[in-house]
């Protein structure tokens, strides 16, 4: 199939990656031009100008970029990929942002007589590099059946959802989930730590039964070591926990929780932490191991 | 061994017949006799008048009740176990109650030339009856070394912590985590509903990833349906990170989410939710499937 892939980065480089390993002619577009030539040295692709240009005669268009504002620039803006989407394509957004923006999009791939599926997944860089990312996906059922096996080649697990905007939503409660899981598991390390226990054997006596999480297990360990250098950055998890509280506002769903964390991820972040990984919601309760 | 076990509720009165399936002689005492007689008729052991009687002569006393309160009254006041307990006896506490007070146990068991282990569980009524319970055990190792054979009985996992007091604070740590990851979870299911999502197929989609927790896979279904009979109360959660936030006084540990998580809990109770499980925190939040 022609498909094109906008940006290029931690996830969307290998997502492409995968998309032309399996065959596809595979149309490149990034921001920053050198990155597009990085990834052309690896995988059978060409590079585009613009978004318009790599999604010209593209029958899928994906996209995985920052947020609705770099979003809205690669699609909607002069040059964008939607001056150039063919009738009958279908616009893929892997980008995690509002369901606003989905539902906005969908309008434009309509105007244009193509189809548009939001489409947020989660795994990490890990999961894109292997290949193996959860995609959480909102729109038409007949688009995601067009689009599915294509995505298939970075995707381990592939959810239609509902209509447009509930791939978003959903990744919205996976990040509420995420951030009650973190707080909770840092508050129990740091009161561990507090009260002289090793909270490596806590966990290791926790860690089978009602306390488990995929957190705790993969997690606490490098906690404890003041480790936070896995990836998925206190940054994201700020724009992620900030759209899940803008929608509330509109759905009345009460996130009291998600409200709090959020603001101890900007505490983290303003202590220096905005690279560090989700986990460091520790590092504003205490110090890693030996330094108490 | 010559056992005693002091109180037969709906974990110690499972772990009692275990001890006696392995082949202990095991002496019970119950608050209220009758509870002592249900098991009598279950199982081979002797009924006690009192914790002083039960105690006599046995090796090992196990007790498994209430709260700090239900411990005092059949240990240090008149007619309790530590009147009779036996130089070289090791008195091993199952209850989840204060370091503070497994501290004062321990010195009086020492003050007799006897051993005391603060030795809390997890896994619930069905790990009691199973015999899977996870044990967190403080105090001195050999004592530990001696009093384990007896409690594998039920336990699948016994695990030494440290000194008097570390088996309680370990158990704070698994509560703590657990209100973390049950309030996450209760938000973003929470989220779901009112986002007009299918709840249940967006548990599906992000339940092998990073919001993965054993509340999730064990609870998010029936926290859907508005059930939450599943045995461990919210006044027993209450009591636990009531414990947890004393402790965290003394130690200096931030526990900000445990503390509003406490509170959410008192709300649950005063809606009527006392008996309710854990997971009920949703129910704060939302009304049940097709009630919203």
């Amino acid at each position: 199939m022609n498909v094109a892939f906008l940006g290029l980065g931690v996830m969307g480089g290998p997502m492409a990656g995968h998309l032309a390993s399996a065959g596809h002619r595979v149309s490149v577009y990034n921001r920053t031009r050198s990155r597009a030539e990085d990834w052309a040295r690896e995988h059978a692709g060409s590079i585009a100008a613009t978004p318009a240009e790599a999604t010209r005669g593209a029958e899928l268009v994906f996209a995985c970029v920052g947020n609705d504002d770099d979003v809205r620039a690669i699609t909607l803006a002069p040059g964008g990929a939607f001056e150039a989407l063919e009738p009958q394509a279908i616009f893929v957004d892997h980008t995690t942002d509002s369901a606003t923006l989905a539902r906005e999009l969908d309008a434009a791939a309509r105007a244009r007589g193509a189809g548009c599926l939001d489409a947020p997944v989660s795994g990490g860089q890990s999961g894109a590099e292997q290949g193996r990312l959860t995609v959480m996906v909102g729109g038409e059922l007949a688009a995601f059946d067009r689009a599915r096996p294509a995505m298939e080649a970075y995707a381990r697990k592939l959810v239609h959802l509902g209509p447009t905007g509930s791939g978003q939503l959903a990744k919205m409660v996976n990040q509420i989930c995420i951030a009650g899981t973190l707080q909770g598991l840092a508050e129990g390390l740091h009161f561990a730590k507090q009260a002289g226990l090793d909270a490596h054997a806590v966990v290791d006596a926790i860690s089978q039964g009602a306390a488990q999480s995929w957190q705790m297990d993969n997690r606490a360990a490098t906690m404890l070591e003041g480790r936070y250098d896995f990836g998925f950055a206190v940054e994201w998890m700020r724009k992620d926990l900030g759209l899940a509280l803008d929608e509330s506002r509109r759905n009345g769903a009460k996130l009291e929780l998600a409200e709090l964390v959020a603001e101890f991820y900007a505490e983290v972040d303003a202590q220096g932490g905005r690279r560090w990984d989700t986990s460091s919601l520790l590092a504003r309760l205490s110090s890693p191991d030996g330094e108490r």
